[in-house]
């Protein structure tokens, strides 16, 4: 069969490695004789994996001591309620960057737990660049920032100056370059993009700042406790963190953060420079937020746009269609998808626009 | 390599065929070239093993067409809470039954949201029965029962005659026998036992009874809005719902609950007819209690029962401990084992009991 190249957006591509240890796996964990999915969460093999899926995401993103690693269920939506619920106590104040869908229900959840100041927004110009000017709140909580805005595709390149400790939801973007993680009070991320498969959340938080909401919390919505039980407070989605595992020793044996950065530079560097050079394609975002990690682009000719969609799939070069609310193409290229992937699809636009123009 | 029994609680035993599609899946699924584990949640693919794992399971449980079915993430720890946020409204009073662990923690989230009455309670004999009178609450929105105490041994053999609508954690023994899902407004269970790999929890709802609870809930602890968006307000658990959907096919295919029910009789009632005819074991919980499910009994000598455990793994029984709190020994015999994985325990049993006596 050849290649297929799938530039979904989440669940994504994951190295091909991880897929074979994984269907390998399934059949028969580390020669244990047991499936990976029956094996129990308190036992011995399970504790090594998540302890060595912790134990490589701080190598990687250089974690201070200071902060926890937990892998819970629930997803990243699950973390814009508990979030404000654990940090943000009644009557106080958070700020919320509004660049996105993401971000928009992360601020929406936010108002249910204290006052919510919108610092910036690009909404009405359907989220196509990053603000830079922010209109902060005194003595606010934190501020809430989205890193990468799948959807629209668009990155904060630099995270904005600010004097007390962000909240990230950064998605679609952990690990796919170096980040300050001691500039944030907290950082979520669903896996199912840079990290693993859907199905579980990476939350890394300072653990100062649990247990001080004023709010009596079930354990299952408490940080507090997930620390104190060691990200094991009910069963953890065992399989996904399993993959996660896997993928993080990937990205540390190919050189870590620090390597796939360069390398996510060049893959979207080269891919701009296509829409750029092209007269067809047009890029959506402003040029300095561009995403490493979404390049959204359209032709603006709807025939022509389902055509390539078309053309694209038979050629394997595949989900590739923008969101609904953009329209239009949009690549994903996480760490996982193959230089060679966008490549392919570099080749695929330039005939397509000497065919179809 | 011989055969391996796995006992274990949970993340349980699956079917052999279901380990195998899995493998295969993660290598290619349903031959379109891309692994299981990247599929989108929004794609074909995936809405196809949603629909059918939500059809299949209407099907083998008999569902009426006034309840949803959800699939979600965060463990059936998380409907402790879930439920009386969305079924309880502030000042209302609801029953719960303290059969367990498991049923303790239910009962103490539900206080975070309102009145709780014990309706019995079997904690001062250490959980080792099912209280059979229950002290009811007029008015109440809904009595809550655990029906398999996964950690003691017991489960309802029959549920209470109740006039209101019941609230179920039916974790450990959901599909291992027919129920009458009308008696119930909300069923809830973890997939780690009987249906898949951990990271999924089904929601069974009576779809009159949500967002009525006056209270404003983020979206991702609303069931409402799970209902509106069929199970997909946000990315699912998509790998964990694909195991199910296999684990329910297989269970379809060997006819269903009831012909399963048949199965589970058989293997729990050799394995109780085994220890009441020895005279080293003893079942630890009354015998109209006994669970099919989670099989207890001790030796009552501490160093014979850890010669048991390390010899059985030898033998390739595995995971039989019991839980810290019971002691002694739990084989727990979910539908997926097989009965030559209960007849080897029960011919493991009476050879070390002959040896050892």
């Amino acid at each position: 069969m050849a290649a297929i190249y799938n530039f979904n957006p989440g669940p994504s591509v994951l190295p091909k490695v991880v897929y074979e240890k994984a269907a390998q796996a399934v059949l028969n964990y580390n020669n244990t004789g047991l499936s990976v999915l029956e094996l129990g969460h308190r036992g011995k093999e399970f504790q090594a994996v998540i302890d060595g899926a912790m134990q490589d995401l701080r190598d990687l993103m250089k974690i201070p001591d200071d902060y926890a690693v937990l892998f819970l269920g629930g997803g990243a939506s699950l973390q814009f309620s508990m979030v404000p619920m654990n940090l943000l106590p009644e009557g106080e104040t958070a700020d919320y960057t509004d660049t996105g869908t993401w971000a928009a229900k992360a601020l929406k959840d936010a108002k249910l737990y204290g006052n919510v100041n919108v610092a910036c927004s690009s909404k009405e110009t359907t989220y196509n660049h990053i603000p830079k000017n922010l209109k902060l709140t005194a003595g606010a909580k934190y501020l809430h920032v989205t890193s990468n805005n799948t959807i629209y595709g668009t990155q904060w390149k630099e995270f904005p100056k600010y004097d007390g400790l962000m909240v990230a939801d950064m998605s679609s973007d952990i690990l796919s370059r170096p980040v300050d993680v001691s500039k944030f009070g907290l950082i979520y991320a669903g896996a199912q993009k840079n990290m693993g498969p859907a199905g579980a959340v990476v939350v890394i938080v300072r653990k100062d700042l649990v247990g001080k909401s004023g709010r009596k919390l079930p354990d299952m919505l408490n940080y507090e406790m997930h620390i104190k039980e060691g990200s094991m407070l009910n069963t953890p989605p065992v399989f996904p963190v399993y993959v996660i595992s896997e993928v993080l020793k990937w990205l540390k044996g190919i050189g870590g953060v620090e390597a796939i950065q360069v390398i996510n530079e060049r893959k979207a560097g080269k891919l701009y420079k296509a829409i750029d050079d092209s007269k067809m394609y047009k890029g959506t975002v402003a040029k300095e937020d561009r995403s490493l990690m979404n390049v959204c682009f359209v032709i603006g000719d709807e025939i022509k746009e389902k055509k390539f969609i078309d053309e694209a799939k038979k050629a394997g070069l595949v989900n590739l269609a923008g969101h609904r609310s953009v329209g239009g193409f949009r690549a994903s290229i996480y760490n996982a998808m193959p230089e060679e992937g966008v490549d392919a699809l570099i080749a695929f636009m330039k005939e397509f626009e000497a065919k179809n123009s």
